[in-house]
């Protein structure tokens, strides 16, 4: 079966998360709205009855649609030995990723204080005033937890030693806070080695290096989740 | 079996939405940290290794450690005829709820807009703007999309004919936003008649009518997610 992918083109953003687990299983599927008409396509899903998604990321999978990027790779993760076959390692699994879509919230909220609906430029000083405490307390907070865990965990991945899709996502998370904020992840990632070590391991692999080095990698930009404003890096 | 939640124990915050599924299903459960030593327990859970939540609520069932609202939902709703079935309901019904949990967390963020750490005293400039933005924009998408999925599923509650979790976390949604914002929740509510509807044949559900009058349900205040104040309802 080939998966349909449904995000907004010009980003990685949300899509990302999906993106990663799709590559690393070397499952074969369409990133639709980057083809011809596929905004429309996209437009159109979403306005339908039965299941409409309230927002992308989506996947279309043989007849299922299933929204919400963590929804998805439950989804995916099952069928892809992305995750733990019983239903306690599943929902455990599942709950972490839940805690990166939380973590994901609040980067973007660093830029977009005052919501989603307005310019990054019509909220600059609240976004400063954010950031700070992003990095002060949250930062250390949900990143110091995902370093326990990963200590605890006996293995070379979050969840002991197997890998998982939230290994890809935090993969995802380093690579991203690398992007936007340089100066201030070079002064903090001391504090996170076994995920820096975790990041590496995700890169080596073979699918994600090859997706990586791939035009199906769309660049970070600052349309995205992750943007690099440098009065926010300070 | 008794099932433990754990909660902060002032107020109803993202612990009411499993506590209405418990009580409407009639589980047999304590909320622990509302008792002697509860919040030690519960801080306890949390530094503990295995599978130590990120942050309340969480859920233990037997030996499961459950955390992440949509999770805990998404384990009860299998056990107690409060989803689907199917694997394609599951997961549907699951996809609404994490997009209500994206609604509850731009609720909260209406009072925070600089982030969970610092006070709202700290942010009520902000504050403002992102109430503004927040009915302007999102309220109407968010209500939107759900009354418009209540109108095609030719039945009375979300999806159809059987009631979910869901209906019981919009049954709170309304509760909420009437309590936090009631001048601006007059207003609105003649666009959402099928949300309000739901609301109503939820709170004469008998279960739910005897949680609300009963002091298992904490009252409305200024700690949790939905808060009154008067200067961001003009």
């Amino acid at each position: 079966m080939r998966y349909e992918l449904y995000y907004w083109p010009g980003i990685q953003g949300r899509g990302e998360y999906v993106r990663l687990a799709l590559e690393d299983a070397g499952a074969d599927y369409t990133d639709v709205a980057r083809g011809a008409r596929g905004m429309a396509a996209m437009m159109t899903m979403m306005e339908a009855k039965g299941t409409p998604p309230f927002a992308p990321p989506f996947l279309k999978a043989g007849k299922l649609v299933i929204g919400q990027t963590a929804n998805i790779l439950f989804y995916l993760g099952s069928r892809h030995g992305l995750a733990p076959k019983t239903e306690a390692g599943g929902l455990w699994v599942h709950q972490l990723q839940l805690t990166i879509t939380d973590l994901v919230l609040e980067i973007h909220d660093t830029h977009h204080p005052l919501g989603p609906t307005l310019y990054y430029e019509d909220q600059r000083g609240p976004a400063k005033k954010r950031t700070e405490e992003f990095w002060n307390e949250r930062v250390p907070k949900y990143l110091g937890y995902f370093e326990r865990l990963l200590g605890d965990s006996g293995g070379s991945w979050l969840t002991g030693r197997r890998l998982t899709y939230v290994d890809l996502s935090l993969f995802q998370i380093v690579e991203g806070l690398r992007y936007a904020f340089p100066k201030r992840m070079k002064g903090f990632e001391w504090n996170i080695p076994g995920l820096i070590g975790l990041h590496d391991r995700v890169a080596a692999r073979p699918n994600i290096k090859a997706y990586l080095t791939s035009d199906r990698r769309i660049a970070f930009n600052e349309d995205g989740i992750f943007r690099h404003y440098k009065e926010l890096d300070a």
